[in-house]
C-alpha cells in the first residue's frame, strides 16, 4: 500500500469542502481530464486522427491547473477474448506509442488501468447503484447482442452466452472516470450515451451519501474526425477488420502507407468533390488529407476540383507519411528502451493509485467500509 | 504495495508445478478453507449454529498443514441498501464476534474482503469468462427478481430495478474463493449452486489458459442445522425480518433469551416430538436443544415425550444461556479493545493481501497483464 497519509489529508480536505455543500468540481482548482485506449494492437490512423492526436492537443492547451490522466485499459480488453502474448505486447507497444506521439509522462499521468485495483473497487460499488435496465439499454450491448447470432434486430437474440463483462464494461468505465473525479472526458459521439450513466451514477452516489464528492463530468468536445475504412468506406476504420488494407498502422513504412492509400477504394465519379453520403471513400481521402495538414475539409476539397483521384492519393500518401514518420521513428526508438518505458509505467501508476486513493478514502467512509 | 518478492516467489513455484501437469491443489500441502460472511448486524442464533460455530469447530480440527480463511464480506453487503453508520458498527462488532466465539487468529486469517482489492479485480476477470445464463439461472436471483415485485413467478416480473451487483454477486463469491485457491468451503446447502458456479468458472480459467492454476473447491459438509425463526417456524430465523422476537441475537442477555423462547410460536398438540413438517415450532426448538447440547435431535426428543411446551422452552432458554454466555462476556469485553481489533483486522487483511497476491501474479502473467 502507499503511505496513507497524503491520500488521508486529501480526502479530509474533500469531504470538509462537501460537508459546506460545496460540490467536488467547485472546489478542484482546474479541470480534471481522463481518457482510455484498449490495448488490442498497433493503434491506426483512425485512433491517432480521431483520440490520440487529441490528447496531445489537450496536453498542449491545457491550463497549468488542469490534470491529465491517460489510461491503457487492460481490464476492458478482458471482454472479448485474447492472447495473452499478444496483449502483453499491445500494453507495451502502446505505452511505447502514447509517448512516441508527444505525450509528456511528466505533464499528462500515463498509466495502465490495470496498475490500479481501484478502478475494479469502485466499479463494484457502482455495480449496487446501477439499475439492470440501464444497462440493458445501451446501444453497445444491444449492438452486441445483435451481432452475436448475427440477428438483424437484437429481441431476435440470445444473451445468454454473452459474457457478464461484455454487459457491466459500463460501470467499469464510469469507475475510469469517477475514480479521478475527473472533470472533462473527451470521447467520440458513441461514447455519450456511456457517459451519461457515468453522470447518472456520480449523481446517484452524491445524492444517496448526501454529499457531491463526484463532479459530473463533462464531454469534451474535441475535433472529432471519424476516419473510415479504406476497403468499406461504408463502416470505421478498424482494427479487427481482417482486411490489413483497409487501416494504416502508426508503424506502417512509407511504402506501406502509399500502397494502401492506392487501393483505397473511391468510386468513378470524375473530379474531387466532398459528399460523404454519395462519395463516402472520396470524401474519407479529404477527411484523412485535412486532418494531415490541420485544414478546413471544404477548402481541401476546393483545391481538388478539376483534378482525379491518383492525384488525390498521391498526395494523401504524402501527407500521412509526414504526419506520421516523426511518431513512427519515435515510437522504433522508444520500444526497446524496456527500463525506460517500465519506469514511465510505475511512476504512472503510482500517481494515478495516490490520486484515486484520495477519492476511495472518501467514498469508503461515506459507505461506512472506512476501518 | 506490498513487497512483491515474496508473491513472486511463491507465484513462480505455482506457475512451475502446474507446468508439469499437476493441478494446484495437488501441490498445495493441506486444505485452504475459506468462508464469508456479511456484516450486517449482531450475528444471530441461526447464523451461529448455522455457520460460525462450525468455523470454531474446523479450526479446532483441521490438520496442521490446513489453511483457514474467515472473511467479513462487507462488498456483498452493499447489493442491498445499507446505513454506513450501521454497517460500520456491524463491520467492527462482526470481528470482535469471530473473536469471541472463539476463531484465533494467529491460526486462521481472519480479514475484511474490502481490505483486499484482489477480490474485486479478480471478480472482474472471471465477469468476462461468465455467461450471462448461468448468473440468470441463480435460485437466488429468481428469488429476488420475484420478490422485487411481491409476485408469484418470477417470469411475471420486471429486473431493470434491480441493481447489477445484485445479479452479478456469485461472481465476487466465486473471486473470495478462488484468490486464496481454496479447496474446500463451509458454506449450507442454499449456497450449492453458487460454489458449482465457482468451480465452473475455475474450470473454465483453467482450461483457457491451459494450466490449472485453480483447483475445483468442493463444498465442505459440515453439520448444517436451519435454525428457524421463533415466530414463524416455517421460515429461516432472519436478521431482516422486522419482528425482534423472532431471533436470539449473541448479544441477548439471558432474560432476552427467555422471554423470546417463551414467547416462541410451537402448537396446541399435546406433548413433545419431533416432527419439522407438521410441528415445526415444537421441532425447531428440539433442533436447537439439540445443538446447544451437541447431541442427536431424537435423542433429545425421546425426552420430552410425556412433557409439555413449557418445560421444554425452559430447558432451552436454559441451554441457549448456557451456550452464549461465554460468547456474549467475551465479545462485551473484546469490542471496546479498539487497538486490538484494529491490530487483528490488519495483520488479516495483510496475510490474505500476501496470500492472494501469489495468486493474482500466476493470473496476470496467463492473460498477458503482467507488466
Amino acid at each position: 500500500m502507499l503511505s496513507r497519509s497524503r491520500h488521508v489529508l486529501l480526502a479530509k480536505e474533500l469531504l470538509r469542502s462537501t460537508r459546506r455543500g460545496l460540490s467536488a468540481s467547485s472546489v478542484a482548482p482546474g479541470r480534471v481530464i481522463f481518457s482510455g485506449i484498449q490495448p488490442t494492437g498497433v493503434p491506426h490512423l483512425g485512433n491517432y486522427l480521431g483520440a490520440l492526436s487529441n490528447w496531445v492537443r489537450l496536453q498542449k492547451t491545457a491550463a497549468p491547473e488542469d490534470e491529465l490522466f491517460f489510461s491503457i485499459v487492460g481490464w476492458h480488453a478482458l471482454t472479448l477474448p485474447q492472447d495473452p502474448d499478444t496483449l502483453a505486447a499491445s500494453r507495451k507497444d502502446l505505452l511505447a506509442t502514447l509517448l512516441a506521439i508527444g505525450l509528456d509522462p511528466k505533464r499528462s499521468i500515463l498509466f495502465h488501468q490495470d496498475h490500479n485495483p481501484v478502478h475494479t473497487e469502485l466499479a463494484w460499488i457502482l455495480s449496487c447503484l446501477t439499475p439492470i435496465g440501464k444497462l440493458r439499454r445501451m446501444t453497445t450491448w444491444k449492438t452486441r447482442l445483435a451481432a452475436s447470432r448475427n440477428a438483424n434486430d437484437e429481441s431476435e437474440v440470445d444473451e445468454s452466452l454473452l459474457n457478464a463483462g461484455l454487459f457491466t464494461y459500463p460501470v467499469l468505465q464510469a469507475a475510469d472516470i469517477l475514480a479521478y473525479r475527473a472533470t472533462h472526458v473527451p470521447v467520440g459521439e458513441d461514447q455519450t450515451q456511456h457517459l451519461e450513466l457515468c453522470r447518472d451514477l456520480a449523481d446517484i452516489f452524491n445524492r444517496t451519501s448526501g454529499r457531491p464528492i463526484f463532479p459530473l463530468p463533462s464531454q469534451l468536445n474535441t475535433i472529432s474526425r471519424r476516419i473510415l475504412s479504406l476497403r468499406d468506406p461504408t463502416s470505421k476504420m478498424s482494427k479487427s477488420s481482417p482486411d490489413l488494407q483497409s487501416r494504416i498502422l502508426l508503424t506502417d513504412t512509407a511504402a506501406q502507407i502509399k500502397s494502401k492509400i492506392r487501393s483505397a477504394v473511391t468510386d468513378s465519379t470524375p473530379g474531387i468533390t466532398y459528399d460523404p453520403l454519395a462519395r463516402p471513400g472520396t470524401s474519407n481521402l479529404l477527411t484523412i488529407l485535412s486532418a494531415c495538414t490541420d485544414e478546413d475539409v471544404h477548402a481541401v476539397a476546393g483545391r481538388y476540383e478539376g483534378k482525379g483521384h491518383g492525384h488525390l492519393k498521391a498526395d494523401v500518401a504524402e501527407a500521412v507519411e509526414d504526419l506520421l514518420k516523426g511518431p513512427r521513428t519515435e515510437f522504433e526508438r522508444i520500444r526497446h528502451e524496456k527500463t525506460f518505458l517500465e519506469a514511465v509505467a510505475k511512476a504512472g501508476a503510482e500517481r494515478a493509485r495516490e490520486r484515486s486513493e484520495a477519492t476511495m478514502v472518501c467514498v469508503r467512509e461515506l459507505l461506512g467500509l472506512d476501518s
